[in-house]
């Protein structure tokens, strides 16, 4: 297959700093979309995969599946996109497309496996698949999106990962004018969360441990926030929430919050992966025939009724933008959560 | 108010066995029913409550839930039922009637707290509650069922415990034709389970670990069985089924089952009240959007629909009746798993 080399930025092993690197790109296939790469958004899936923190890295690792950018060439068979049109890559490029969960739209859970926009099994070139820290991407026409007009496309960037991530519940869990939610957790899903939510019709609640998380929870739309570590607060919503989105990305204790679901509400948990501990208890659960679910991504039906959704409500993520070379540091400082709420890499920093 | 005294058997301590007492049941009021109890089922939730297992049992203790008897008398204010009707009595005789879920008929989770058919607050005595071991019962009508006329009056008694607790969860997550359910476990609840999914069009399995209970279970209607102890049945389902309905009364681990899941799929824990251990995890609940949930016995409108539709396709409980002089007998053989499928009273023999 013929390819053209292209600029990214990733890592050799799990130690090494991120630094600049070329990788071939396929030339575009008569279903394929060429793109030249705006900005990308950095998720904490990003940190993990180029450290292998998960396991199963294959290395190189180029990072980065919250992609925007310019069509500059699309294959003959395409008729969806054109060049020039602004378009977004998530977290996948590819799916089986002949499954269940594929021709329901569930590509995220192709029971074959979907293709991951970085570190997955690109069927083209028989190697590992290189994310969007590069200048330019070649994807299968049906995983591209259009990103409506009037959003900033830096700042839309991490709709793509964080925003579908917490739209997907949403959506799925029916919340509408007049459902209560709650977020747990404010970084990058859950200031995700909290706008999708709001714009939706929902009463949202943030649950935080820091008080100082409280105004900019309010300046994005939260109506309540609930210190989690003070107990009459706490109290003070019991059996108050149809959902709650737990974006938390490490080990907590989710029976401190199945008190605060209402009767027949479910606690989606999007940010942890791994055992639940302390164990969950089932008492307050089958009394109140409450759930415990989990729920990866979305679909990419979804994931364009999203981006439209949010292209009418003028919604965004709050973002720093940050140069490619700036990488490594922005990990270190996403470590310690020192950021508001997204990096996102404006990749003229890698062309020049 | 005035009482009258009643034949009945029960505890007056948590290890003393149960014998004959006389108990006081009020004089009907404007909007009672008057019930001559003519079977009643023999639950575990009986036997733990007899000897205190989970705490709160206030002396004597009255067990019995699953009621089935004859009016012999009415309020003034009834309207639904007459003298000489057949009727029914599950684990609920009152509830607050006017929070948000007594106002969606979800009586069973009273924000108040329903008031238990034993072990109960009586708000007309101020004392506990007494059971349907015993030779009458006065009820409000509101917790009042009817009893279809063609059906076994002592078999029709486990419906209105381990029928109703399979079947909330059943209508709750939309089970019909062509659904796929498991049953996790064959006891009292378990065989109910697969009965009511069956006659509701599911395809049922079973999942069991004693390759004994196969032939019960396809009797019962079961279209396969799995025994989940053996690795290759077990990968054989592997996301499969869109509900499980797990019925085993002690701790087990739910990770075993998650994976047979189908994406979206939820197992319902009805059977077990405490921590989950070993640790769920959520890494497949996550990739697959699964739920792992809680539910208890049903509301009384739901009762009443599952009563008519056991009705209607003929569905009575597996029993084994017992005279009440033989409950203390019948509850060390309930500990053993030593019933098909559950206890069911002659309440004549308390009466000669």
């Amino acid at each position: 297959m013929n390819t053209t080399q292209a600029k990214a930025f990733g890592t050799e092993n799990t130690t090494a700093p991120l630094k600049q690197m070329t990788i071939d790109r396929r030339q575009p296939t008569a279903k394929d979309i060429e793109i030249d790469i705006l900005y990308c958004g950095v998720c904490h899936s990003d940190l993990h995969t180029a450290r292998n923190d998960w396991g199963g890295s294959v290395y190189p690792v180029v990072p980065g599946h919250e992609i925007v950018g310019k069509v500059t060439a699309v294959g003959s068979d395409v008729s969806r996109f054109k060049a020039g049109d602004l378009v977004a890559v998530g977290c996948m490029v590819d799916s089986c497309k002949h499954c269940s969960s594929c021709d329901q739209g569930l590509e995220q859970y192709c029971l074959n496996g979907f293709t991951g926009t970085y570190n997955g099994n690109d069927k083209h070139l028989g190697i590992q698949t290189f994310g969007g820290y590069s200048e330019k991407v070649v994807v299968d026409e049906s995983f591209v999106l259009s990103v409506p007009a009037n959003l900033d496309p830096a700042a839309a960037a991490p709709l793509l990962c964080a925003g579908i991530t917490t739209w997907s519940p949403l959506r799925h869990w029916n919340v509408g004018e007049g459902s209560k939610v709650a977020v747990v957790g404010l970084g990058g899903l859950g200031h995700m969360a909290i706008k999708l939510a709001k714009a939706l019709g929902a009463h949202v609640t943030l649950f935080s441990r820091s008080p100082e998380k409280t105004q900019d929870a309010l300046d994005l739309g939260a109506h309540e926030v609930v210190i989690s570590t003070d107990k009459d607060e706490m109290a003070k919503v019991t059996g108050k929430f149809d959902l709650i989105i737990d974006t938390v990305p490490y080990v907590h204790d989710l029976n401190h919050y199945i008190p605060t679901l209402s009767i027949s509400g479910t606690i989606v948990v999007v940010g942890y992966l791994g055992p639940l501990e302390p164990m969950l208890n089932t008492v307050p659960m089958i009394l109140g025939r409450k759930s415990v679910a989990g729920s990866v991504i979305g679909g990419i039906a979804e994931t364009q009724e999203m981006l439209d959704f949010c292209g009418k409500h003028n919604i965004v993520s709050e973002i720093e933008v940050i140069k490619m070379q700036d990488i490594n540091e922005a990990y270190e400082r996403m470590l310690k959560s020192d950021v508001r709420y997204r990096f996102v890499i404006d990749m003229a920093s890698l062309k020049a």
